[in-house]
């Protein structure tokens, strides 16, 4: 049995998902796609045998040849895209953010609650990541006790120049937000950003490096390092702090060279070097539960409190202080173990 | 376009590339599948959909609905069905060994050569795991100059009690040896066997640990120590000292965890923990290029020289002393480019 | 020549560094001894070839066989020694704090600006360390750029039940913020404390961990966490992020142990393994300084622009918010080059 | 109580124990030097106050001022001066070899043994490091079970070209060879050298690098790489292989260094700086036990058996294949416990 995806954005996220679906994953294929920009999803269809060209993304989506959706169009979009897979009974995989505003966000619960089951699936990759696997088993194990303190650094080569300081809390730290949330099981009750030295790599208008603090509800602190133009490479670190012991993301390098004087190894050079296998693994996993007709991994609602903790960090960014965080009620639908 | 694959063998590790080509890789299904055991045989095949039981190897060969075919029967029954292959112009890949004896790799080498093209594959996974690829490209970009050394450790946690010395040369080092040539592109001019004090871990019978030292035309000297009852965990070493530097094979841990007095990461339990995304990959591989029709990875001629290489192994073994290595001329289908 | 070492104070580290000026350094002797406890400092004396027993502090700094003198005292007790120090004109190691109030600090610092020379080193020993040592030459060698963050944790295996908030800040980030100031040469112009979860392991009345920021002059912002009673042992961790790359410090253990399923290394127990090496570094430099009549390493400004920092961060952990630090102006004195 | 060192020999070695002795250590002072270059020597007396300058080793042995006595001389010179000493009832620290040849060695023993007290001590300054103290207990405490096989890797960055082969066994491996008899307390049996294809930095009549083999009496392999022109780094790597698993050291890098897509630590430039420590702890040791009239540390008996073993070395390198070692039957006055 093969899963036929409909995707609605081909832009770099976007192809490389085909390609995954195409050339890596398992039980699947591109049956059709759109885009804004039709002439790029008219070259992509070209590409794929068999592939559909849709004039938008809800004549796509109601293509009775698409199984199921992955969204991967720029943010504003994602929450008709959503409802409308919704509407149509359809599993969707909807790259972050879920949407752009937490009134998008609760649109999208409010859908899935009246459809009465999961429909909907958040592309937070990292909760796929054999690092960060490692440390919810070691969690879970009780090696470190409770959790009281999380070090949490994300550091980028570099930005384009036109990225802004908000993007920089609710596109760059929504991945440690959404990672904090899972790993400590815990939501975001308070934010605050601290403003370091700024880096003379950075574009003038950016706050960059930025901290963000979060106080998390069930009591550790979690403390963001967001550095967009480090210089040396795409560095992603983890620690948790327990009451007995600490669980800490190991380097990735898989050989070490000694020449020079120095022993070394390699700092990833982007985003799709560190997390390709979390990228093909969630995929996998949305595939095999989108053919069951069923939903794992971040919900509806991990998109819909990751939205309002970014909310929360932009008004901590621009008022300073610290900025309460406050959820709606958790609808039964959402109240399942966590993966 | 789906490749067809039947699978000859249904054991272990058979059912486990079953598994592989049905949920984890793209662009193939199992078509058909058969078995010395013709029970076994029956129940993975009605497992899976339309998927044909046959007979023999030689009638799933002959199927049209098979494309081409996976042999992990044991190792005497690789020759016979890897000759029908290449008789039926079928692509085939085997896991390792490629045959159990020099004569019968002639044949095979004889019959792929006649045919005037590639047609067979042989599992040597280890080319495709990232650390050796990093290894490879290392060298390849000059990094630590010429090799002079290396150091390669396989290390078992534990073996069944029926397995002999011999088997530790043949089916353990065999993956040493494949990977020395691979990584210094270079053959086993000779070979000598160094017994240190046994592990009372180890039976009766069995020298465990091994050293088994290859003596490379290029000139390069390979130390391989085997030890199939580490006890601790399945621990793979390799390191290659060049003229201005040495690379090794970083630790694969993805996380460290400090608690009572140590931090500590983790050793892989057993070879599918450690070389789980090489298996994936070789396949991956293999599929891509048996869907074109073509070869690539490790050949009829790798399996040819690891064959040899081990007899010589086996006969420095129980004779003692050096044993040379000698090798038919390479024929010329085989002066590709490595991988 | 050798240097006749008074020390004032034979508690713990007061007979620490009597070991080390008896059996460990070079060109010194402990020539005379006192404590407020005088049976103990007797038991000591005896113990002392040609050790002299004293009354008072201010006896032993009098006495004509003693060329300095070593402050091992409380903390309270350290303003009146090392005054009569410089009224003596006596070198004069103390025991960090240098004293436990500002204006205590104060009187220091004008007494050995009328001096006219400095007479007095502070033991904040981390700057003997090898590791913050590296960190600082790779500052100075500009192979990471301008620094923007600092993180430090620091981490004892337990506590006595005593121990106040307020001590874990005055006591024990104290080391973190001298290392700041020497690492990023900078004063601290405002301390912030945040309060994670409290530790199950810590005494009801403990806010254990805490952590403290600080805002350095020149920029960088240090995020200190203080966790005293980690369980799992000593571990003092560091990193700068600057602008082109970051330096933090490597794991100290000198050997990796592979056993049941993993690797592992050693955490220190406790501060004296951890820092064995830079006590004894930091009393040989100033046995070597003293002789000849100087002093070098931490200062009476490093000591007062500590204990100001301390008082500041006392007051965020009482007061919550973000409390600055005014500084006196520095005097010439102390303006040399940073060691 | 100041112990009155006499230095025999002040080269590059004898200077940097001086330094040492004067600078560093407790308890001790250079009371008299001598060397065959006694121009050398007088530069060196000029700088030390109150020390004598000898004509000769003979006479600063009788000298009365010189309470034990340091042997910095060339290897062939030593026995004379150690058997001196012992004669004069003067403890002795002798640097590597003992003595050049297995009769020299002879001779001091039987003096030794005539005296009926250890009075030599041999400067094997490995055991003093904490990484090989830490294999030593980690073998005491069982953590790895009964050894079977050591991989001991010796590197220098170059050497000069007067070099030959046949020192890289006697100067370079009689490291490895003590360490591996201290860490397994077992004595050589036999020997084998192997021929690696020759580095292109050596020269034209060096067989570098260079494996020697050694068999231990009670069983264990051990695997010496010498490679005196590694380019790279001072490089000291050592595994011990036991029945549960493996003890090794680690690197010694104390920071790690992020930029330009790495993370490096730092492989040691020299000798001098990766066993810095371990010379001031052996030296100190000796100083103490000589100050109580005493001797610890390696003997004459561990002098003698390395000077067998190298001599089995050098006939392996020269003759090929295997070469035994037999020893002497060991005197009581070296059966006590191993350090």
């Amino acid at each position: 049995m093969t899963l036929n995806v409909g995707v609605i954005g081909v832009g770099m996220i976007g192809q490389d998902h085909i390609r995954r679906l195409t050339h890596v994953l398992s039980g699947t294929r591109v049956a059709a796609v759109t885009d804004v920009n039709l002439d790029r999803a008219k070259t992509v269809a070209e590409d794929l045998p068999g592939c559909q060209l849709h004039q938008s993304g809800q004549e796509l989506i109601e293509d009775e040849g698409v199984d199921a959706v992955l969204v991967c169009s720029w943010g504003p979009a994602h929450e008709e895209s959503v409802l409308a897979c919704i509407a149509a009974g359809k599993q969707v995989f909807c790259e972050k953010p879920l949407a752009t505003t937490e009134a998008a966000c609760n649109h999208i619960i409010d859908a899935e609650v009246a459809a009465g089951r999961r429909m909907v699936t958040v592309g937070f990759m990292r909760r796929y990541d054999a690092g960060y696997l490692g440390m919810k088993q070691a969690l879970s194990r009780g090696d470190i006790g409770a959790p009281l303190i999380m070090h949490s650094a994300h550091r980028n080569p570099s930005v384009p120049p036109g990225l802004t300081s908000e993007t920089i809390v609710v596109d760059t730290c929504v991945h440690d937000i959404d990672i904090a949330r899972w790993l400590l099981d815990s939501e975001v009750a308070a934010t605050q950003v601290l403003k370091p030295r700024r880096s003379s790599r950075a574009a003038e208008h950016l706050q960059d490096p930025l901290m963000l603090l979060l106080e998390m509800s069930s009591g550790p602190l979690v403390v963001i390092e967001a550095l967009v133009n480090s210089g040396y490479g795409y560095d992603i670190r983890g620690e948790i702090v327990g009451e007995t012991g600490t669980v800490e993301l190991a380097e990735s390098s898989t050989i070490i060279v000694k020449r020079e004087g120095q022993y070394s190894g390699r700092v990833p050079g982007d985003w799709r070097e560190r997390f390709a296998r979390s990228y093909d693994a969630e995929l996998q996993e949305w595939i095999t539960a989108a053919s069951a007709g069923t939903s794992t991994g971040p919900s509806s609602w991990d998109g819909y409190a990751a939205t309002v903790a970014t909310d929360a960090g932009v008004a901590a960014l621009n008022g300073g202080g610290r900025v309460e965080v406050s959820l709606r009620d958790q609808p039964e639908l959402y109240r399942e173990e966590a993966k």
